[in-house]
């Protein structure tokens, strides 16, 4: 593949089943979107459907569309749309709220259902990756503390540790399907038995998985799971996230934040919480409409195509940017960070580099934009819904001359955000 | 008042000095919307920012928007606007999650301050009204089971009970400034100084009360509060709530949903967390950005006014309401429940009727737009930014007509929404 050129690349889109799904979006002319890993693309019709949310069903239907326009009944609506993507069933998940209230939920949940069944002789340990996007990590400290019965986290630093790190004093099993920082795949299938034979629960977060590789929650018999809809799945700039708890824990579930939403009779108005038992037990309090209906403009797209072929796409893509970047940027201290196995892939590649911050500044100035996380990692995002193959050759040739040619300033520090 | 026909009616509207206010709204033509209690109408800027949003701040900015199109910061800039609405400073109030989500921050930040402050013998008693909204006082349960330290809520009936049920037992009282169902609104000075009095905490709900009422936090000397921008703030559909905590509990500020948005350094992702010093401590997760921005679109709209003036035509529209209901319907069973008195009525009025729901769904279909809630109760919204002294009228004109002929179906009930 090394020995592609640019003429190979343009050959490559002109025969790619999925070319034409890039019509779906609206991508600004001359630029390589390579970080819809961070937020996700504009589907062409978000506009047209921002303005009927507002216009009319806002502005003309006022309160009377939380029924005509179905505003109520659309985290749940969605969350049946969104479910194949994921191998869950319908009336399995909802989108509401954000990924971190989310986990929130699910952890309190998993943790709930151990303490009941292991009444006796509780278990206290929460099992994750130090290298988790750091919201897991801080939702999980916030509960352990908040419970204040001895819940302890149990973080390991790589992947390899985690076998050995679920012993049978683990509670629950927190994990990213895909690591945000280095794109890493975990065993789904594997770690859940590993988990379960140990009689672990586990939360799956699939921030960086959903519509992004193929994800069967149910085939896994996985216990509940979290995500985010604005990367993969295009949903816009913040929206709602997911929730999905499997069937089998649906009857125990429950978690503090017991909002009116996840009420059996939620306009009843009744003066005791009563537990819908249904995924609506889930939900908690009303939901932004404006930003959910935009997430089924991203979900539509998913249903002109299926994961395994944009599985297909996205390895190819990541398989020619890796050999790309290690063939025309040989020499340039470049350290591919994402593992070179399909198997433990997601659908982004990260390379390390000395002035990782420098560089990557110097390739979004030239309309190449990645993002970059400490310490000096240069993400790439892959989205076999828009991206094309001659993309990955144009974002290489603009880093081999930045790299070249020094063209970025060694000196620039990430900046402090705060 | 009572003697007022119609004619009087458009000449206060001439002579009202609040009236080109109207002309910031799309109002559909032929309405007469009562129901900004519960979702406030459409700003006419609103359609615009939603366009901007979608096609040019994601659509074209896509990731970089984050930091150009000030996203990052539009929770705390928009807490900004609204700040004065509610008599609090800048740095005070953020615009985010849920007013539920929001709820269970500030009341899990109050349980915290309270047993740190008593750890030697601490109160385990939470106050509220039964008739509060249901979803606090489901938070309230849900909080309480979860901490699992022997919390309890005290419910009262009546606001006339309150004072007595706020004693030295009490840990945190969490009322609502202006009660959804009756527009009973309660003396928060006065109720906040006996909490105080008896070392209890405060947590505010101004669901109906921000942008409704005058509220000063600061000068009633209030510990928390929270509240919704889609009623009299006129936000969209679901619009991201508000929590404000006053400067002097921000140092202990302490709730369990410590999301990255809440660290001292989000985007350091470092592996502990670390909460941030100002009110981002209150913030969670990813805020969905469409619903957000749309927020300042209704809030704008207070610049060109204030909340005296407001208060003022507020009580006149409801007096209005109040008197021609009882002269032009007089015989029909009508019951006032709202306070008749100007210091405890918010900007609502309720009549209960025996065929409430029937009568409310003639009147809707009518084109008069209020809403109903159990037992009985119709309920009436006034928002003075867009409503006329005419639109009062003719919706008594209305009502009157459907009880004389008794247009009404008796026999239909209200529908279980599930």
């Amino acid at each position: 593949m090394g020995t592609l050129n640019r003429d190979d690349c343009l050959q490559l889109d002109q025969n790619d089943p999925l070319a034409t799904l890039r019509n779906e979006f609206s991508i600004p002319s001359g630029l390589i979107y390579l970080d819809g890993n961070s937020l996700g693309a504009q589907p062409r019709t978000a506009a047209t459907r921002a303005q009927e949310v507002v216009a009319q069903e806002w502005g003309e239907g006022l309160i009377r569309s939380w029924n005509t326009a179905g505003w109520f009944d659309l985290p749940l609506r969605l969350g049946d749309k969104l479910a194949p993507l994921i191998g869950a069933g319908a009336g399995e998940v909802v989108i509401s709220d954000s990924t971190s209230i989310n986990l929130f939920k699910a952890l309190a949940a998993a943790v709930h259902s151990q303490a009941t069944r292991q009444a006796t002789s509780p278990r206290r340990i929460i099992v994750t990756e130090a290298s988790n996007f750091p919201t897991d990590v801080y939702i999980a400290q916030g509960l352990s503390t908040w419970l204040d019965r001895g819940y302890q986290l149990r973080l390991v630093n790589t992947p390899d540790e985690l076998a050995a790190a679920i012993d049978d004093d683990v509670a629950v099993v927190m994990l990213t399907h895909v690591n945000y920082r280095t794109g890493h795949m975990l065993d789904m299938a594997g770690l859940t038995e590993l988990a379960h034979a140990n009689q672990a629960l586990v939360v799956w977060d699939l921030a960086h998985s959903a519509g992004a590789v193929p994800v069967d929650l149910t085939a896994a018999n996985a216990d509940y799971a979290v995500g985010c809809t604005y990367k993969y799945l295009n949903g816009g700039p913040g929206a709602p996230a997911f929730i999905w708890v499997a069937p089998r824990h649906l009857p125990a579930f429950r978690h503090p934040l017991s909002g009116w939403w996840s009420h059996a009779q939620p306009f009843a108005m009744l003066p005791e919480y009563q537990r819908h038992s249904g995924i609506r037990a889930a939900l908690c309090g009303t939901q932004p409409m404006v930003s959910m209906a935009l997430v089924e403009c991203g979900l539509d797209i998913f249903a002109q195509t299926d994961m395994a072929a944009l599985r297909r796409k996205s390895l190819a893509l990541t398989d020619l940017f890796i050999s790309l970047v290690e063939t025309m940027c040989v020499g340039h201290g470049l350290q591919l960070v994402t593992p070179r196995c399909h198997e433990q892939r997601g659908s982004q590649v990260s390379f390390s580099h000395p002035h990782g911050y420098a560089v990557m500044r110097a390739l979004i100035e030239q309309g190449v934009i990645g993002d970059y996380r400490d310490p000096g990692i240069m993400r790439f995002g892959f989205t076999p819904l828009y991206l094309r193959y001659v993309d990955v050759w144009d974002a290489v040739l603009a880093l081999k001359r930045i790299l070249d040619e020094s063209a970025y300033d060694a000196q620039v520090q990430p900046e402090a955000v705060t």
